[in-house]
């Protein structure tokens, strides 16, 4: 039996989550001593899990660093949003030593330098396939809760537009139809329309949009570029509802859209909100692929 | 073509929807003038209906009076949730003339029997059994979002217990199979045991409820039985969502759970509250199937 | 532990499988000695089963006698297509004693009244409902095998007609909106539109049957009530496939359908046939049901 | 309104459907008039296209020709299974001039080269990956038959591996798990396991399949790559089902399968196979969505 020393740093409940979980596994004959630190305030959710006050604390040779998604804040600190703590990014340097490996989702171009110069490992988790792959099921359940909040319909029946034919347009198709909408899918390529006919939706050339939005109960776009401007969203009738999944700059001209009284939700992150205990565990696993395949390599 | 006049009187958002669905519809050759009395706040949202503020205004060869649902407030009186009027039963009753039909949802008796004794047919479609699987959608709609607002983690890959074999089970259990949930439903006989297994569902019999409580992230009630009793909730984990969607006087003890610290939801008449506009249609359809129903025996 | 003797009977290979499953079954404390007697040309898909050869082998006090499905064949003798032995139903009613109780599919009433005289307690699986249900899985994957053979084209994107809305309806028609079929349903209860509607399919009344069937690659009728008659039938493409699964009468004009060169398929009894394994195994459970449903009786 | 004339040469009755198909459409103003060569034997089936006897009627400025799939027979002549004609690729070379556009599947090299030097653009449709996406249905369809006609079990509650988690994995798998199969796919990326998880399977590495081969009705390959060894095999049940979907040279030990009894099944080009009409369709569409591709270059 061998036992990892592993710092979970700052973060939402997702770091909580991620932390108890890590505690309680015990995998391929190696378990997980977990300590947490910036994490105080809810400190009555942590399971096995030791609460770490100051950063002296914590032994030098620990094997394991997660840092928070995001990794850092509007400060550029440590994002603490469950601290009152204030980490600095060179506390967290300080810290770690030579075999040890760093976690963490977008982790700056320059920390990852500072691990380098280091020699120590550090890996964004966020760039994984599968970590975004799982997370389109909280996005698309959390995309479904909103539809349900929004309207004055049930889903089965509506009519629905998604934008875009990606991973979460995959995921949520499937779950509207599901739900007996009829669902009507953008994209650009015939491959895109081969496997969108596949799930049972109708397909349309994203330049043909314009044509199909005044039909549509709701639209939901997933591509991060301005697609429905101006031009598309005075075809939209004002009931229509508008939901944002793309990250920044979104594909919505909210300000436009605002003043022709459109209703609008821009909806970021929402694995982390509407459903923390399981985006921590997609977290988790991501990681635990990491260090599997580490082990791999080295064997 | 022939135009019937109809007056939709008090009631809630559903009868707003019910109201201008109907002043849409030209069937058969026949048309639907549309009044609307006690519905004066969202006056604003009807169109293509007439408004009328006093009851003296309304013509008295009326075709059809639609009540809402439930008829009564707890004064007995219509209710009318949208309007400042008090409107008595006995107001009504004055203004049906022979040929009326009379609609509602919940009619009392004695409101039954004064219609009857002036020869007025009169119909109570909450005794539909379609509106009844129409309305299933909604409210399974609205338990995913519930569950969604509730709980910390996806639907896909938890664990959920159904208590309960008929229409809503059927419906909301094929949902949350879409959505990857674990199901197993509780039933008492073995042809329901069929049903449940051929919709991918695991089956125990009511009596061992008991057994699987504690391995279950949300427990949905549909049975009108007080089966949630204080032994079986004991076994019940506090993390455990509880959500009864049985009328009174429900499945759980109520007491109980609130004494033990259990996370409960009393989830009545979800139709009306997370889809007005398809509860609304729901209603229309089914008053329109009786009165189709009508012309065929009269042919 | 407690053994008991069962005298498995004649029949096909749904006999042989079930009594193989039975032989294996140890449940409540009670374990099963199986003999199989007019089953020998199978005798060795036969595990743990001991085969008669002769009726006077088989000791009088036999716990259960399970005959087959059909239990008759044209001749009136024990249905028995996997044996050369020629089987009296007097033959079983010699060797049943007081305690016995016998199983069987379609029994005669003359027979169930031999055996209600010597106070013989009998039951004929057939009138069980989840047997019915259970059956509704191999009939409708045999329905799709037969499109799927008889067809040119996928199942993905056809116009397919069902006639009738019980249970093989049920779960036929989910089958097929899953393959991608678009899906007319024809009944005649609002009810039953309201259900199929649920399951994301089109419905007709059974009255306006007429006006879609020259429109579907497919029609599959479930109603044992002629209704594909010539009037209908005249309307059908030839490249239309008609498949009866009703039991005798059947639904359609067969010969009529013969004479205008339509393609008619009536395939009667497709779980034995298509899956005789599980059709044993769904008479198994059916039979075990019934002796639990004694047992708590009793108790 | 534009007319191309088109060129239908040889091939099986996709080709014949393909043909039939083209005659019909009149989309963006061009209609096609539609000939066809070497299909003689079914000029039955062919409506609205002008069967062609000898080379030499066709008239030299043909717009388009479409050759079969695949384009050579193992003589190194066109494939021409429904005619008696020998046809040589140097009468195609001929007969094409240049504006001329050729279609084919499986063009071999050197005739490509021929059509270059002539200046002639030709395209193989087996390389649009839209083409393979349409092809995975009536293969999946094509593999549910095979299972259903091989097996005595129903697809409902069976055990069934699928190795590989590419298009024909993802859409297959979708339709057992809808018909209630236990799915375990088999994969290597830990992205691929996470779309397996979504559509409600379990996944499992390449390298550990010996380990569940044992437990499983049926197993499907569709990677062509020579997995189920000797090693594996030997761990098979004689009552498995095996199914190679995998082109040449597949991915089973056919030799050593045969010598242990196992029952496997190679089954190439179903789509042409199990569902003729709309396999062609699916090559006539990929075909004008490149002919849309051209002229949208050219604008």
């Amino acid at each position: 039996m061998q036992i990892k020393d592993v710092l979970v740093v700052g973060g939402d409940l997702r770091q909580i989550y991620l932390a108890n979980r890590l505690s309680q596994i015990n995998k391929n004959d190696v378990q997980y001593r977990v300590y947490a630190y910036a994490l105080e305030k809810n400190a009555d959710s942590l399971e096995n899990v030791t609460v770490v006050d100051k950063i002296e604390q914590i032994k030098k040779n620990i094997d394991i660093v997660i840092l928070p998604m995001p990794v850092l804040d509007i400060k550029e600190n440590i994002n603490t949003p469950l601290s009152d703590l204030v980490v600095k990014t060179k506390n967290i340097i300080q810290i770690v030593e030579d075999n040890c490996i760093v976690f963490g989702g977008k982790i700056p171009k320059d920390l990852i330098k500072s691990f380098d110069d280091k020699n120590i490992r550090c890996f964004d988790y966020l760039q994984r396939e599968e970590l975004a792959v799982h997370n389109a099921i909280p996005t698309a359940e959390g995309t479904l809760q909103i539809i349900m909040e929004e309207t004055a319909k049930t889903i089965f029946g509506s009519n629905i537009l998604i934008v875009g034919a990606g991973r979460i347009s995959k995921i949520l198709r499937k779950y509207l139809v599901g739900l007996g909408a009829n669902v009507i899918v953008s994209a650009r390529k015939a491959e895109d329309y081969a496997w969108i006919e596949t799930d049972r939706c109708k397909f349309i050339n994203n330049k043909n949009i314009k044509n199909v939005v005044k039909d549509v109960d709701v639209i939901i776009n997933t591509v991060p570029v301005k697609i429905l401007d101006k031009d598309i969203l005075t075809q939209i009738n004002n009931e229509t509802l508008i939901i944002d999944l793309a990250s920044k700059p979104g594909g919505v001209d909210f300000e436009t859209a605002k003043r022709l009284g459109k209703k609008t939700i821009w909806a970021l992150s929402l694995p982390g909100k509407v459903a923390p205990i399981t985006a921590g565990h997609i977290i988790l696993n991501t990681i635990l692929n990491i260090l599997e395949e580490l082990e791999e390599k080295h064997e």
